[in-house]
């Protein structure tokens, strides 16, 4: 069978599997990625899924370098990166500077907070076990750091709950979460690369590189991004002028440009390539609505992000999942995962604004849980570079789950109680 | 170097100088996808063009089922046909079957004339000169049968000329003449697999395995699409009935899978995936503006297709074009395919409609002429699957771009010498 049909097949039943898998969770109230994650695990893992991986040709192996991989799997992994570029430029997309730095002390205390104490812990938490190195302790603190913007917002979206405090909160506390996670994420892979151990020297040095290249992006985004903006505009308007069609996919081109430009200069100098992602979408984010690129990537990141997901779980050892130490150190990290988001959010928003009150800082708490997508990316860098060991790369993608299950029930609850009389939803078609 | 850093730096480097290709022929007013493909020639032949080939790490060999490729390679070659997948999507999207039907006499004779005077006349002309044999000779042919709806689309939209007789029968023609290509290119295909030779028996198995694949998709068009369209109708309208806020990209989804799908088992029962993709694409296309299908799809489009028409490119022998025995062929095809287009849609459009007079004739004849991308893609399948010759190939693909570049200038003078008076432009913000 050649490349391009065995490809073609892989992708048609990936795909729609993967939907499947994200349908039936949904219908449990639970998001689309979880079904997509449990996809691929049956696929790697369980018997009736040893016939779809020999028809799919996917050969799972030592994920380091993948060097053995069949050429289809080679495609479908590449595809599942880009996915995940695409995914966290869109991210960045919803980024904007200017709410960053006016996101007010509350959200960054919030934030702040809710990075330190799961770091810590996660980090403390692996190296009191003694079982693993620095490296892999490192990388379980980072996966612990991040918090889904995507699962939370979509509860408060929901519910229209946009406009209270805890929501304004939770959304900038969750975006700068974001720059935050990839700060940390920036600095443990640096230091993991350059053979572990902390070397004041070398840490300095990642820092520094990513310092750089986070303000270069920043002043990009101030400076250049304006000026393409107007240039672009002026060429639209002269073809309006000439009674011509303008055209509508430039800045979208010019964009994907930047976006591989970036993540390639971040995976080059030792950042991850998400990083560069994240800050070219950052770059676009006061022009993507008027430019559409939000929508237009977003449909990028569908087409590819799904592999991602599948790829996720088909790379979990299920035999991982079934030595009792390593459930045990599942069911304390996540247990960990929780109450230090909790406590740290909660504290964080008590300290920035005197008036929350206990209920606010349960919703605010609660709302930060889901590590969603982010904790499973930081993981994957981490096992795809071979600093992860297996054993914890199950544990981060299990705790990624749980938080994303349990947290966003509670805070529905949460915010039901809290604006009772608000949420009483009206139907468009009565309004 | 890592396989994600490779590709990010050899998409980013393609992608960025395709799109300065692009953007200088744009500015001589040709269509971008000539600067991509000489992109592609520069880097695969020429001597400044070495040092990017080794840089990027991009191996071009024996494109016969490219198995001693780089990996990197690989991963662009399937990136690039997954474009043109999407790109025979798009064309698709814009295909109604109803439109199809009801399109009238003219534009059906038009396209029919127009298929067949250049496909008997490629056929017969490599056939005679004795060189090459009867696939090589039905490769060029099909090649020669293309009309690229895109690039005369846009000079009448540029025009805004959309509603003269001439246009109305040229962008008809040029759908149907899509449709008709890809039998063509079925059946061609089909008798080249089978081992070459008219078999009659095999030329039938072809065409009734085509006529069933393209009756399906019809019938699922007409028959499951609409009720799959009320099923997601519904679920929208109770999701917004709930105060939630609907999904908006499930349909692309669903989309997407029914093209992977349909291209797999097109390129799994021997005709060619990008038939598939284009069926798909007529199936949704009564909901494409409604469900955004159509830019959404395009986003997609865009991001891959540039790596085609540097793919294009890559492929390009240089050596081929200068042997003077190949540039003659050339120049003897470029000079068919002009003649043959216009003859054979000038006539039909007359057979069709006794009121196309000597100015409608030249303007349909010239219109239809640009194979762009179509007669590309057709001699590429023929590369990759061994039967098209080095030769032959090079021969088709400047046979593409010169009737891509002689047409367009011709065309916009005869419109405006027919529509002098209402050719005259009004600027949006002065009316």
């Amino acid at each position: 069978m050649e490349l391009l049909l065995q490809v073609l097949v892989t992708m048609a039943v990936l795909f729609a599997l993967a939907r499947f898998g994200a349908i039936i969770v949904t219908k449990c109230g639970l998001p689309g990625l979880i079904g997509e994650i449990i996809v691929g695990i049956i696929i790697a893992n369980i018997a009736g899924g040893a016939f779809l991986h020999d028809f799919l040709g996917i050969v799972i192996e030592d994920p380091i370098a993948g060097t053995d991989s069949s050429d289809v799997y080679k495609v479908i992994y590449t595809l599942s990166e880009l996915g995940v570029m695409f995914l966290l430029f869109t991210v960045g997309l919803e980024t904007k500077v200017s709410d960053l730095l006016g996101s007010g002390k509350p959200a960054f205390l919030t934030a702040l907070l809710g990075v330190i104490l799961p770091f810590v812990a996660g980090v403390a938490l692996i190296l009191a076990l003694g079982t693993y190195d620095f490296n892999n302790a490192m990388f379980l603190g980072a996966a612990m750091v991040a918090t889904s913007v995507g699962i939370t917002a979509r509860i408060i979206k929901d519910m229209q709950l946009m406009d209270t405090k805890e929501s304004r909160i939770i959304i900038a506390a969750a975006v700068i979460d974001d720059v935050l996670g990839m700060v940390v994420l920036a600095i443990v892979k640096g230091i993991s690369a350059s053979g572990g151990g902390i070397d004041v020297v070398e840490v300095l040095i990642v820092v520094i590189k990513a310092v750089i290249f986070v303000i270069g992006a920043i002043l990009i985004a101030k400076y250049v991004v304006p000026k393409v903006y107007t240039y672009f505009d002026e060429k639209k308007q002269a073809r309006i002028k000439a009674g011509k069609v303008p055209y509508t996919f430039n800045k979208l081109i010019f964009a994907i440009i930047v976006c591989l430009s970036m993540a390639a200069i971040a995976e080059f100098i030792g950042l991850a390539a998400i990083i560069g992602a994240f800050l070219a979408g950052m770059m676009f984010a006061n022009y993507a609505w008027e430019w559409e690129l939000d929508h237009k990537v977003e449909a990028i990141t569908t087409f590819l992000i799904s592999f991602f997901f599948v790829n996720v779980g088909l790379q979990v050892n299920i035999n991982s999942l079934t030595d009792l130490s390593v459930l045990v150190l599942a069911a304390i990290v996540i247990v960990l995962a929780l109450v230090t988001k909790y406590i740290g959010c909660g504290v964080g928003a008590k300290i920035g604004d005197k008036t929350v009150d206990k209920q606010s800082f349960n919703i605010i708490g609660v709302g930060m849980m889901p590590r969603g997508e982010v904790g499973i990316i930081i993981a994957s860098i981490g096992l795809s570079s071979g600093v992860l060991s297996e054993n914890l790369y199950a544990v981060v993608v299990l705790m990624s789950v749980m938080t994303t299950i349990i947290a966003p029930p509670i805070l529905s609850k949460l915010f039901r109680k809290k604006y009772e009389q608000e949420y009483t939803i009206v139907p468009e078609d009565q309004i």
